[in-house]
């Protein structure tokens, strides 16, 4: 059956992403320290970079990663995290992953400005752009799945509508062993989750706390 | 050689304490579900309660409360933790701890009204009333500890002061794996600790995240 799942890198002081964002640092500052440890898996190097060498870390993290990048059959994210919102004036813009996306499945950008033709890339990804309800993307993609699980693949805005409106099977959070002090809070409005998910903890070699919630 | 510690409880959101104090509820609402696993263990039952059916948890949660009662020669709280805002007109007031305090040590309530003389209890706890800066009050403390460590009990606004003070040596955080979503926040303003401090964590038997920043 599929599940919703929502994958996200935090702070230990609750911060998801940082500040100054720009077109040639499209996820802002501070950025590559919360995703230290999911990049430099062995699995990550592999699945993103084609890295085969067999360099990278192994063991907790790398466990995660590799669930990260299984038995997801449709992806949806928000418009800012395909990159709507920096290239809002062109119409060829195609995302930030280059020819070859690392999805392999089909890709539901979230936008409210004027629907796009949908865009098929190498790799299996197709996206596509919707500007209904989320209920409803999710349930177009569902049936994309095809009983694998769909993926809210972000960014936190679009997560937390996603978490707040009760649409969302698994979360699981990389809490990076630092503090930010500053960037979008990931815990606001969320009180509650803990009651209907069940919260489980595990510390990696790398001292990311994985905490998952689940339904 | 004297450390400066501080152990605190926290939910997953960051709230380190809880709303709708009184004077028949002093730690406010939610507090009992931030500090059930320590409360449960077999070492705070005992050493608080005098409880010595050997009953309560042990394992991990057991460890760190048995590490919290250990070594300490001195504690310093706000006025707020021992009481003085709550019962500010009673000279008689004696803290919420009883005729034997759990604390066998001197302890530095720090106020800034006027002052008090010192009240000693039984079983070896002597409560201090000190209205100088906070760096006096740990160099007296200091001294009284002779060589053990100095415990900055809370609450979490005195915690923060010393915290962002810099004396600090070593802070444990009992990450209770519970959403609150209101309460007084642990993290701002505290950006840069894990620059000064390594940062450990470790996953207990009751789910609750003990996390360690130590110089």
């Amino acid at each position: 059956m599929t599940r919703v799942r929502i994958d996200l890198f935090t702070s230990l002081d609750g911060y998801t992403s940082t500040t100054n964002h720009a077109p040639d640092n499209p996820m802002g500052e501070d950025w590559g320290r919360l995703t230290t440890a999911h990049i430099g898996t062995r699995t990550f190097r592999k699945r993103v970079f084609g890295d085969t060498t067999g360099a990278g870390t192994t063991g907790i993290d790398d466990s995660y990663t590799a669930s990260f990048f299984e038995g997801v059959g449709a992806e949806i994210m928000g418009a800012t995290m395909f990159g709507l919102h920096t290239f809002p004036d062109d119409p060829d813009w195609k995302g930030w992953w280059g020819d070859q996306p690392p999805f392999g499945v089909p890709v539901y950008v979230l936008t409210h400005t004027a629907p796009r033709p949908s865009i098929p890339m190498q790799g299996g990804t197709t996206f596509h752009f919707r500007s209904g309800a989320i209920e409803d993307v999710l349930a177009e993609a569902t049936q994309a799945a095809g009983g694998l699980d769909v993926r809210v693949g972000g960014g936190v805005g679009t997560a937390r509508d996603f978490l707040r409106a009760g649409l969302v099977d698994e979360l699981h959070l990389m809490v990076a062993p630092i503090l930010l002090g500053r960037g979008n809070r990931l815990w606001d409005d969320l009180a509650g989750l803990d009651l209907t998910h069940k919260v489980t903890s595990e510390v990696s070699e790398s001292g990311t706390i994985h905490v998952t919630f689940a339904r």
